[in-house]
């Protein structure tokens, strides 16, 4: 990590901790110079990071301040410690999800699905078309088992970005993130063994997880620094742990961006246990500030670190083109990739690397981190506006997910029910837990263009929810 | 069956069993019309079934003969009854076949890669190309978890041919027949269960089983009628048979069709134990006679069977499009279909829904089956003039694969490394086996266009065998 990254970790901590508040003057590039013994440069770098994150504005020739938005709400609460291992249930909730047809009519704020609409993904539709008509036939082979070396090449370059130096050796393409996280666990765990998991967690884990008859102990997640080590560390001790599984980079569904110190520090508490980590990065590039954020797979030095992504939210899911880096257990990985689906499409992949190696990738995505940036502020800001005041917020730092949190007796599923008859879809909260917590919660998606007709379903989905809280206004 | 079906299978088992031998004139048209009750043109029909199926020769007002063709190699034995279900091993075998790089230099005979290089079809790489351009972005999404619905709608319309009448909602797109088989594994079985197969078998199949800890039974295999019903009910009489994997049409390695009286009888016998059947159909279309065979699927009634198949093997791998008919065990399909990849690529599903609704699919099965009959023909007459006498080898009935069986002391292993140094290679006998059976086996591919090089790779092959065998003439 470099110093100004250090050192605006440390700020923006104090920052969310409310050591400083909104509107608060923040010390001095001077004095924090001299407090933190590093020049005059590496300070002003930390404050330009916490404006990017929005944490902190400039004011002329005044210095910095903490940005007035920042307080605008609280953050959703940890979610309690987990009692035991648990089965894993929602299915039924899940594929209610799954199953929403895009083209229903509906406003679609449930599904983690991003905006393929940009024109920075023409060039990838050109080289598919012409990867199709290529004369070679080269698309239409079995090819490698651990997919096209080229596409590994590009990958492999992409990832020095997030602080690994890798070669395509080390990749195995996968048919999407989903199927490098199921081939994770498949990999590692037997029936009946337990998998942590932050929480609230992405569903394709904990359903993979039910799918190998795998327990979950969901850790309690702070929506800010993630999975809470304190936590873990005693569910280490006290359960037999097969792997832990983490989002730690622009997580699903909180959007926050797990500090580097802590992700060393849950790769130390690994290694103590001698437990694999599955780290989910599929969102990973879409982080609102650049450089994007280190990976745990980057500090990885013993191969236990699983790494599973995908171009699915950067580029277009209907490509299906995933990766992993499996690290020691490539050969069993490569058997489960194999006996899953034999191989991934070829001509989706050798299309992205050459969209990749053109440069059109890292150009799509700074406009989509600045896109998703700015329409996360809009609807941060919506959903100040229209919902109730005791509503708490995430506050995401990459990727194009919210998570919304209410009172507690709060029910999402009457909230859903109603919604759909207003043709508005919304992610119930209890799809994020393998045991059903989080039914006050709701996630919902500012990937695709923010209009009017989006700002009325968000106005809605305030109002019915004010109404529920009238007409069940709880217990306490 | 229609009745001219039905008596072809008739005459043609009397042919396969040595009823009537080698240019042996069989009866009359009229003598059989009065025999079996049907009409002078069903004869006719049946006969001309039977020419197809290069049985029968018609010679100018003389009437029909055996084909001298047919008595040239004698058919593979049947493996040993099975002693117990077993672990599955020769994963390190199946992956030096997968690791093979079409672009080495080396002859390959041992892939199951279909002729991608036929001019029908090249309306579908036009179809890719212009669906990826399509304005509305339609390959791009997720799509429904089921697949594409004009995909499956196409996929009900042509299933008609094998006897099944379904809609769009029977069916579940799959990442190749891969996946489809690695799902009904996975929706039936749990780990240490024990499943019944042909044998010799698919290795993807074997290979899935092992990343399931599931057990299998090699079940002895005829390698004209397929599984052996005798051993099968013997065998679900003594274990707990979780399920009963076959492929009844176009055998992969055997290539025989198994008749409907068998199909049906096996499944009466999977009823009688309340067993479900995974019936691999992947190469059902390529069957050299038209209309192509039934499924065990049609004859189906109670949802037992789940049906797996794919473009793979008709069109090019590279597509990655399958499919399943999972009858009753839909729900459950569905749930591992979204963990193992979420969805599959959607621009490849596109692109064949609409190959198949031009009706470019059936032209292409037309032209791809006449082919791959003929080099049938042609790679049985090489090995016929170049193999040692000894060798029994099987009669395709369709698809591109032959099996060849030599001396039981031979070990196809070390021919095949010495052939390596050749650059020719080929499929070793072990990969077909769970417990590393047919080692004096192998499998030849005749898909590609079968060239001087590819005769002289043959017979290069022929003489390492000869030469094995003078070296190591073996016990007997």
């Amino acid at each position: 990590m470099t110093r100004y990254d250090n050192l605006a970790g440390i700020i923006g901590e104090r920052i969310e901790q409310g050591l400083y508040t909104g509107g608060q003057r923040l010390p001095s590039v001077r004095a924090l110079s001299l407090e933190h013994e590093v020049s005059i440069s590496t300070v002003q770098q930390a404050y330009r990071v916490l404006e990017d994150r929005r944490l902190v504005e400039a004011r002329p020739k005044s210095g910095y301040f903490v940005s007035q938005k920042h307080e605008l709400a609280a953050l959703p609460a940890m979610c309690r410690p987990a009692q035991r291992p648990v089965e894993i249930s929602q299915w039924g909730l899940v594929l209610k999800l799954l199953r929403s047809d895009p083209s229903d009519g509906m406003v679609h704020l449930g599904p983690g699905m991003p905006d393929i609409s940009s024109p920075t993904l023409k060039p990838l539709m050109k080289w598919l078309s012409r990867t199709a008509l290529h004369p070679d036939l080269r698309g239409m082979n079995y090819g490698d088992i651990s997919g096209a070396r080229v596409l590994r090449e590009q990958i492999a370059r992409l990832m020095v970005d997030s602080g690994s130096l890798l070669s395509a050796d080390d990749i195995l393409i996968t048919t999407g993130c989903h199927e490098a996280l199921s081939i994770a666990l498949h990999a590692l765990c037997q029936p009946g063994d337990i998998v942590a998991v932050d929480s609230p967690s992405f569903h394709g884990v904990t359903q993979a997880m039910k799918a190998f008859s795998i327990k979950a102990l969901e850790i309690p997640t702070d929506p800010v620094t993630g999975i809470s080590l304190d936590a873990l560390a005693l569910a280490l001790e006290q359960w037999p742990i097969k792997a832990i599984q983490v989002t730690p980079n622009c997580n699903n569904p909180l959007g926050y961006i797990m500090p580097d110190s802590h992700k060393q520090a849950l790769l130390s508490l690994a290694q103590r246990y001698d437990t694999p980590i599955i780290e989910d990065d599929v969102y990973g590039d879409l982080a609102y500030h650049y450089p994007r954020p280190h990976t745990i797979k980057s500090f990885d030095e013993d191969g236990r670190v699983l790494l599973c992504s995908s171009f699915s939210k950067t580029l277009a899911p209907g490509l299906r083109v995933g990766w992993m880096v499996p690290g020691r257990y490539m050969e069993k990985a490569i058997h489960m990739k194999y006996i899953n689906t034999g191989a991934t499409a070829l001509q989706p992949q050798l299309a992205v690397a050459e969209f990749v190696r053109g440069g059109y990738y890292l150009k799509h995505l700074r406009r989509m981190r600045a896109r998703y940036q700015l329409n996360c502020e809009i609807m941060t800001d919506w959903i100040k506006t229209y919902f109730p005041l005791e509503t708490r917020v995430s506050r995401p730092q990459g990727g194009f997910l919210i998570w919304i949190e209410l009172p507690e007796h709060f029910d999402s599923l009457r909230l859903s029910r109603q919604l759909e008859n207003l043709l508005i879809q919304i992610a119930v909260g209890p799809v994020f837990s393998a045991s059903g917590k989080y039914r006050h919660c709701l996630r919902l998606s500012f990937a695709a263009k923010l209009t009017d007709k989006m700002e009325a379903a968000v106005k809605t989905i305030g109002e019915t929810i004010k109404q529920q809280l009238r007409e069940h206004p709880g217990e306490g």
